[in-house]
C-alpha cells in the first residue's frame, strides 16, 4: 500500500527507489545485528530492538547513503572523483565507499571536528582538506574543490539516492522484526530517518515513527512546531552529530509523516550512552544514545500515542568516538 | 565422524550432550551475531569472524554453561538452590540462570573481584557472600554455604553439563560459517576450549584449535609443553577472567585436541583490546580481546600450521569492565 503525498508533496524516495538501493548497496554493506536487552526492556516497559550500524562499514548508517549515492553515478561522472564536507561520519562514508569504487576523494572537514573521525577519513585514503567551521566556510572550500577537480559533491542528507540508502536500514529492521510497533531514530540533516519513514510506512503505515533530539540542537523539533524549516543560531550538545538543520528534501517527509518529536536533555544522553556500554556492550558516539534516551524519557513514557507501542525499534546510529581517556588510564 | 579419543580416554561432553545442550537452552539464551572488519581482515592477513559473546546474557558465554547445568538438575535438586565461588562472569551467570528458574542462588565472590562484577550477581538476585581472595578461602566458603543451605554447587567450568554448554558456541559457530579453518579461543580454567573442541572437531576433525592465554597466565601453556597440569605460583595480566587452572576434565581435551598454545603479552592484549572498540565497536573486556591478540600476534602469523589458515573464528568471551573513567571524564 503506496503512501499517499499530503497534497501534490512529491518526496525524494519512495519504496522503489530505497529497494533499488538495496539491491545496489547489499554486496557491500554489512547486514547490521540486532541487539536486545530484559534490563533495557524492565526499564522502558517495551520490547527494544536494538539496530547496530555502529557495526555497520565506516561504523555507522551514512555508507549506506555514501555507497548508493556514489554507485548510482556512471564511468564518466565519477571519473575525477567525489567531494563533500563534513565534520562527522558521512566523511568517512564517501571517503570508503569512494575507495571502494577506486575513485579519488576530496573530504573538506571544519578544523574542529573530532580527531577520531579526521583519522577515519584518512584511513580510507580520502584527501583531507581543512575549512573553518562555519557552514559559509565549508561549502565555500568544498565548491573550489569541485572547480577545481571536477570532483561530484555528495550531500550529507539533502540527497534523493542518499536518502534512499539510509532507507534500507528501514527494510532491514521490518524484516528482522516484522512485528514492529514504532521506531526511534535521531534526527539531525533527516536524512535518516526520511529514509526509513518512506520504507516502513510504505509497507505498514501503521508503525509509528519519532524522532529523537537533544534539547540543545531542537532546530527539527521547532520545525515541526512552526510548519517551516527552523535554524538555530546556537547549537550546544554532546550529541556532534546531530548539528545539522533539515533540507528541502527532509522537511517534507519529517512535516508530514514522522508522528512525533521527542526532545532529550544532556544528562538523559549521557544516562543513555551508558547503558548502551554497559548493559548492551557496544560502542556508541554520544549521538547514537539519543534514541534509547528519548524511549527512556517521560515525554515518551506520557505519549498518549505510544500506550499500546510494545516493540520499539531504536537505530544505533554510529560508534566513532574518541575513547582515549580510557587507554591512557590503561597505560597509567 | 565421532572423534577417536586418544587410548581410553572419555571425555567429558561429547557431541550427543552438547546437541542435547544446545536444544535445552536454546528458548533461554542469546543467539549472538558474527561481526567481522576489513581493517582487522588487512591486519591480519586472514578473514576474522568474531564470535560476540559480550553480547550474550549476563554478557559472557557463561550463562551458556550456567543455565545447561542448572536447567539439568531436576526440581527435588535444586529445591534449595545453588551455589558457587567465582571472581567473575560465571558468579553472573549462575545468578542469572537460577532467577531464570526461580530459585535462589549463593554466590561467594573474593573481597578483590571487580566491582562491576559484584554488581551484576546483585542486578540478577544473586546473594552475595563475600570470601578472602585464596581459593582455599572460596572454597571453605561455597563449602560452608552448601552444607548450611543444601545449595548445588556449580563448578565454573570442572563440569559435565558446563562443558556441553559452553560447547553450544562451536555448534552456533559452525552454523554461521560452515568454512571455518581456525577457531582462536581464550583459555583459563578451559570449559569454553573444550566444549567448542569437543563440538566442532567431532563435526570436521580438521579444524584447527587454537588456546589464546596472557604470558603473565601461561600454565596452560606450561601444561602442555609438560604434559600434565601446571599451576602457577604468582599470576599477573589485565586479563582478570584468565586466571584459573585447569580441571581433571577440561584438561584432557587440551592436552589431545587442542593444537597449540598462543601466549601473548600485556602489550598485544591492550592493543587487541583497542582495536575491538575503536574498529569493532564492542565492549569488551580485557580477557575478550586475548583471542584477537593471538591472531595478530608474530607466533601466529609465524606458525607453520598456520600457512592456509584462511577463515578464523575468534571468540570474544565477555564485556563485563568498569568503564567508569571514561563516565568521570564526560561528567567534567
Amino acid at each position: 500500500m503506496p503512501i499517499l503525498p499530503k497534497g501534490n508533496q512529491v518526496y525524494a524516495a519512495d519504496l522503489v527507489s530505497i529497494r533499488e538501493a538495496q539491491i545496489r548497496i547489499n554486496p557491500h554493506i554489512h547486514k547490521t545485528p540486532l541487539l536486545s536487552s530484559q534490563t533495557l526492556n524492565n526499564l522502558s516497559g517495551r520490547n527494544l530492538f536494538f539496530k547496530a550500524e555502529c557495526f555497520q562499514k565506516g561504523a555507522s548508517f551514512k555508507f549506506r547513503g555514501a555507497c548508493n549515492s556514489i554507485l548510482s553515478l556512471n564511468d564518466r561522472q565519477v571519473g575525477n572523483g567525489v567531494v563533500t564536507h563534513s565534520s562527522g561520519n558521512h566523511a568517512g562514508a564517501v571517503a570508503l565507499a569512494a575507495k571502494m569504487r577506486g575513485i579519488p576523494s576530496y573530504i573538506v572537514i571544519p578544523e574542529n571536528a573530532p580527531e577520531c573521525k579526521v583519522k577515519n577519513v584518512k584511513r580510507y585514503g580520502g584527501q583531507v582538506i581543512f575549512s573553518q567551521s562555519t557552514m559559509l566556510s565549508r561549502e565555500h572550500t568544498a565548491n573550489k574543490v569541485h572547480q577545481e577537480t571536477g570532483a561530484v559533491f555528495i550531500h550529507p542528507y539533502n540527497d534523493k539516492h542518499v536518502i534512499s540508502g539510509q532507507g534500507t536500514v528501514g527494510l532491514e529492521l521490518l524484516e528482522q522484526v516484522p512485528e514492529l510497533d514504532a521506531i526511534v531514530i535521531p534526527i539531525s540533516g533527516g536524512g535518516l530517518i526520511s529514509g526509513i519513514t518512506l520504507a516502513v510506512k510504505s509497507i505498514n503505515p501503521s508503525i509509528q515513527v519519532f524522532a529523537a533530539e537533544p534539547e540543545g540542537a531542537n532546530d527539527a523539533a521547532l520545525s515541526k512546531a512552526k510548519g517551516e524549516i527552523v535554524k538555530l543560531d546556537e547549537i550546544n550538545t554532546i550529541a556532534d552529530g546531530l548539528r545539522a538543520s533539515l533540507g528541502d528534501l527532509t522537511w517534507p517527509v519529517v512535516r508530514d509523516l514522522v508522528d512525533d518529536i521527542i526532545t532529550v536533555n544532556e544528562l538523559e544522553i549521557i544516562n543513555a550512552m551508558k547503558l548502551c556500554y554497559e548493559i548492551l556492550k557496544v560502542v556508541v558516539e554520544p549521538s547514537a544514545a539519543v534514541g534509547l534516551a528519548a524511549v527512556l524519557s517521560e515525554k515518551f513514557k506520557c505519549n498518549a500515542s505510544t500506550n499500546s507501542t510494545k516493540n520499539v525499534g531504536i537505530i544505533l546510529t554510529g560508534g566513532n568516538v574518541d575513547l582515549s581517556v580510557l587507554w591512557d588510564s590503561i597505560n597509567k
